[in-house]
């Protein structure tokens, strides 16, 4: 008689009796072990790859023999031939159980594994998409028992991955026949889940066990830029980025011209639409050809956006949007095909996923927002700015979350201020400006190196200094504000005021040279009288609206502030207080969180259970709406100033001193030196 | 205190109390009566309209005072004026209950009425279509709790008329915001329902009220022509009928010769596929045109087609089918996009469904005409012939029910016949030879007269004779068989044989002038001995294809014979017994199941439950394969025989006696008039 073996799999620590001779994959199945196996224990894929482990294992109870494991047989030799198996590893599928054994399954051979999303704050994304590849041998055809290849192969699908309810678009279904008989009734399929009912739709088919790996593409479509990842569905990684300018700019600067643009010219949303689409469909090319995959593998796209861009997006008119009461045509998340929102360049059955919109002005990139950072999972009140052409603000914590948007205009990404550019290669990004001698000193992206470090010029030989990125202003006046270049008011002193000679006349204003290239044929990148009252404008919007969600929740603090968007990364939190972006807060609690929006566009994509996850808690979102509310512009107002006309910042105080400077000369030319007390 | 009343519903006897001043439609509903209602009870919609019974019931034991239902209101009122009400009707959501009452409920009032499909069987279809129209009333946007107007209007058809999971295709989700507001907020929409989940899809949306009516096409896509029937999906009326060749007849006469064309020619079937679905979708806007109806409010079509048509219309090679094992790339129902099987000029929404195939060689045209005559019900019996370019046939009886298809090529259609032409204003459709002086007479298509009555010539100056269709050339060729123009082999006589002038020679064999134009410019109608051959090929593949049925549930006689195919009303039983097409059977015993397949196809446009039955049934079908089985070629060899060579046909001999003719001279010149006796 012989007794049954012990197996304990790590990490999951599950374990339980098997007959001896029974498959590590087998038994991992048996215990809902999260083992992978595309080709379903054929030897073919290597995803089963586990370590044993063997000597004594006080902790589990078991000392583990060296024959514990059956030996290598020849379809391990041969794989390790081929390809290498690492040192210590098995195939589960190969590898039969002999006796008392611990098995350790590496994190790559889980299937939902959790891959880091970013080193700053540790957090997973739990490895679980919508479209998985799954590898079956099909049953023949038999003229006596008559089926058609697609139920034979929904058959298959259903026996050994319990895949039901599979659907296949006619496009897949063409391909089915020659694709079976060239693997000789074994084909790899790419099958989609329904994250809402028990539904499965054929993506595609290639004969026999297929090598490749399936992508998906994570897009942030912005008013002003479109930013797009190419992510590999096994491991999340991203293979490849791009972004492009949204091509509906020359409709419109801001989403409410483009809504007019509509409203005004009939057919302009179509127009629009049409512009998107197109845009959508060559980014996803680019992707493609620079990670150098065929496009046909990226088989998904996950898409966040505002409410206007969704809209626009979709083919609808978003003429409903323009006026109160900013009525959605649907709210919810939109499950389409991606060929119908633009992306025609990749696998024509793609899916395409759209998070839902938590209201009219609050769109499904704010949803995106608050997947990446969980405000509703937070125990402190942390406020969540994402900062783009509009801004999405969150406040809350896990009893109650607020969102609202603000139009906060194009300046923080560089446009409408004079030497503004995309953040690009020779793009001012990091500016400072001695308090003593008022000297600037610079960097530019594409180089380590500061302006005034031996060696600058050499880094930036190619490129040159281009302009100023959204970053780089939001430093620059910021800069300009602690070394009194700039008032409260946010008026640019003379020359004479100031004591610099960069400080020059424009009209009946001032600008400040940050960066004289003519001399060598360059730009003169200046920060103008235009570029403050830009940013003051944006920079209001968006205190305004954090402003009004504090009033809602009745608090006049946060305990932390999360700054994101695009350039989310590169905003110093010193200087976004200085300028009055963001409320009042301890430095050390205002953290950067990148392009937040993307990144919940990332996570949706790679995890089925997020996107349930997401469509629930936006409707605990509570929404404020800043268009209808009067207090928006109260608070507009007071926040004009630098850093603002009333409120205090205790905080900010603590670590930076503000000049008490004035320029107001009556006329707007700020030309004299009169104090006053801030407020 | 009052006591509640009884309510009595007829016809179908449902009962039960309720409070006085309960809508009669409110009774209705909750007792499950079928009573329809667009508008859900807002008096809009005038569907619900019951006849109150007044005076004594004996038979339900009550007696109903003249007041049992509330007084005429206004909304009744109204809608009589500007309508009519007919005598005696009430508005079901109008007429309150005061006191006990019988309500009858009109057939035109239920939802799920049963329409008498044909007279002859009188068997009826349960109206019960997969697209309906909705009236709802939708919640305004609210901007404090802003949801889209999707789920609003979801939301709406949820509560009221119990609709879960609604999907909008793009194309409909850009026109619902204009609609609600043009309907100021109360739409009509079109919904399609699943029958396997819990999924309905939102097709069209209309503001307000929408007085129009949907449409469904039925198809019948055969190898030669296409037959498509325009449905009323209210009451399942034909409003309008056409019939076009398929235009891939110039890629191959039959099936077999098309998956040739696809074998031997790159993209010829691409080239198919394009072919036929731009004869479908000019076929279904002359159907909306001859209707007079807008194309949009066709909102779903059935196909029923062979496995190489169904192939050819999804885009598939039909490659696989050209050989054994004759596999199918999907045997199951298709449900689609009408648009993606060509019908782009009518809804783009609307839906596709194609009847499931049962194998490689018979397809979802056999299934139609299964689910059409039900062998799986019969208690006796029976023997179900579809007659085309290829014929579908089916055996059995409610225990057991085999079916095969047999090549019978296209003379059955007119087609390959010296002066065939398909059925249409003059052609030649009945045929009579008196046996004594072997004249004929005939009836055309267009006329009621035959063509030795008076005023024929009158009948047919507009369409002349110009040939024979179908039904035409198989009483010709049974009539010349009992003048004993035509011997048992298949041989026409001599004039000196047949003892008459109206059998010519051409070439070294004979022809039979059935008609003589020339004198006036037409032509000059006969059957050639080229003719009887093709008849004789196609009858006997037929008869071959009933017989291998027959032997496989080891039978010599069935009980009894259904004769369907597109000009399956016109085949005479007699004639096709004396030419041998079906085996013998009590004359009284051959039916005409006119076009069975398109019947089906209209059955599963109409009753969606009939869809599930028909998914299930073809699982029951054993499927016996004519082309790989040695017998089929013996019994079509033996079939040869006008009207066999060996089988006896007893019951035929009862009501014919046909004459013991040959006209065999050895060279193939039916000259001779040697007696020999029938086998």
């Amino acid at each position: 008689m012989t007794e049954d073996a012990l197996v304990i799999f790590t990490p999951s620590g599950k374990r339980g009796r098997f007959a001896k001779g029974t498959p590590v994959l087998t038994a991992a199945r048996q215990l809902g072990v999260d083992l992978d196996s595309v080709c379903g224990g054929r030897g073919i894929c290597s995803k089963c790859q586990v370590s044993p482990g063997y000597g004594s294992f006080p902790k589990h109870g078991v000392t583990v023999a060296d024959d514990a494991l059956s030996e290598w047989n020849a379809v391990e030799a041969r794989y390790d031939e081929k390809r290498g198996l690492k040192e210590g590893r098995r195939l589960g599928c190969q590898a039969t159980i002999q006796g008392d054994v611990v098995i350790d399954v590496p994190r790559e051979s889980q299937v939902h594994k959790q891959v880091v999303r970013k080193a700053a704050t540790a957090r997973s994304i739990t490895m679980d998409p919508a479209t998985r590849l799954f590898y079956v041998e099909v049953r023949e055809p038999d003229m006596h028992e008559p089926s058609g290849d697609l139920q034979r192969l929904a058959e298959a699908l259903k026996a050994e991955w319990g895949i039901e309810a599979l659907d296949a678009p006619l496009d897949v279904l063409t391909r089915l026949q020659p694709a079976l008989r060239e693997g000789k009734w074994a084909v790899t399929v790419a099958v989609w889940k329904d994250h809402h009912a028990p539904r499965h739709v054929l993506i595609d088919v290639w004969p026999g066990y297929f090598e490749g790996r399936l992508y998906g593409l994570a897009i942030d479509l912005g008013s002003t830029t479109v930013a797009a990842h190419l992510c590999d569905l096994r491991n999340g990684e991203v293979v490849s980025s791009a972004g492009v300018m949204n091509p509906q700019i020359r409709f419109g600067e801001d989403l409410m011209s483009r809504v007019s643009y509509a409203m005004m010219n009939p057919g302009g949303d179509k127009e629009m639409t049409a512009a998107i689409r197109a845009a959508m469909g060559e980014l996803a090319a680019e992707l493609a050809a620079d990670a150098d995959i065929p496009a046909r593998q990226i088989v998904e796209a996950v898409v966040v956006c505002n409410p206007v861009m969704h809209h626009l997006l979709l083919g609808i008119d978003p003429v409903e949007l323009g006026q109160a009461p900013f009525a959605l045509a649907t709210s919810d998340a939109v499950h389409g095909m991606a060929a119908e929102i633009g992306l025609t360049t990749i696998n024509p059955a793609a899916k395409s996923y759209i998070l839902p919109c938590i209201a009219g002005h609050v769109g499904a990139d704010c949803a995106a927002v608050a997947l990446s950072e969980e405000p509703y999972k937070s125990e402190d009140l942390v406020l969540i700015c994402d900062v783009g052409t509009n801004a999405e603000i969150l406040l809350g914590d896990k009893t109650r979350v607020l969102a609202c948007s603000s139009p906060t205009g194009p300046a923080f990404e560089g446009a409408q201020i004079s030497s503004g550019q995309r953040a690009a290669p020779g793009a001012i990004e990091r500016v400072e400006i001695d308090p003593a001698t008022k000297e600037p000193r610079f960097k530019v992206i594409g180089s380590d190196l500061w302006s005034d470090e031996p060696g600058f010029d050499a880094t930036v030989a190619t490129t040159g200094v281009t302009g100023i990125c959204g970053s780089g202003i939001i430093e620059a006046v910021a800069e300009m504000r602690i070394a009194g270049l700039v008032d409260p008011s946010g008026l640019i002193g003379s020359a004479e005021a100031t004591g610099t000679q960069r400080c020059v006349p424009e009209g009946r204003t001032h600008a400040y040279v940050l960066y004289d290239g003519t001399a060598e044929g360059g730009p003169r990148i200046s920060v103008t009288q235009g570029d403050i009252r830009a940013i003051q404008l944006a920079k209001s919007a968006l205190y305004a609206g954090a402003r009004l969600l504090m009033d809602a929740l009745e608090v006049d603090k946060v305990d932390r502030v999360v700054l994101a968007g695009a350039f989310g990364a590169h905003i110093s939190p010193k200087h976004a207080m200085v300028l009055g972006m963001i409320p009042d807060c301890a430095l050390d609690r205002v953290t950067s969180a990148g392009n937040a929006a993307g990144t919940g566009a990332r996570i949706a994509l790679c995890d089925l259970s997020a996107r349930g996850r997401i469509e629930e808690e936006v409707h605990r979102i509570h929404k404020v709406e800043t268009a209808i509310e009067p207090r928006f512009q109260e608070h507009f107002v007071a926040a004009n100033a630098i850093p603002h006309a009333t409120a205090p910042f205790p905080e900010l105080g603590q670590v930076v001193t503000l000049p008490d400077v004035s320029f107001n000369v009556g006329d707007g030319e700020g030309g004299g030196r009169r104090r006053r007390r801030r407020g």
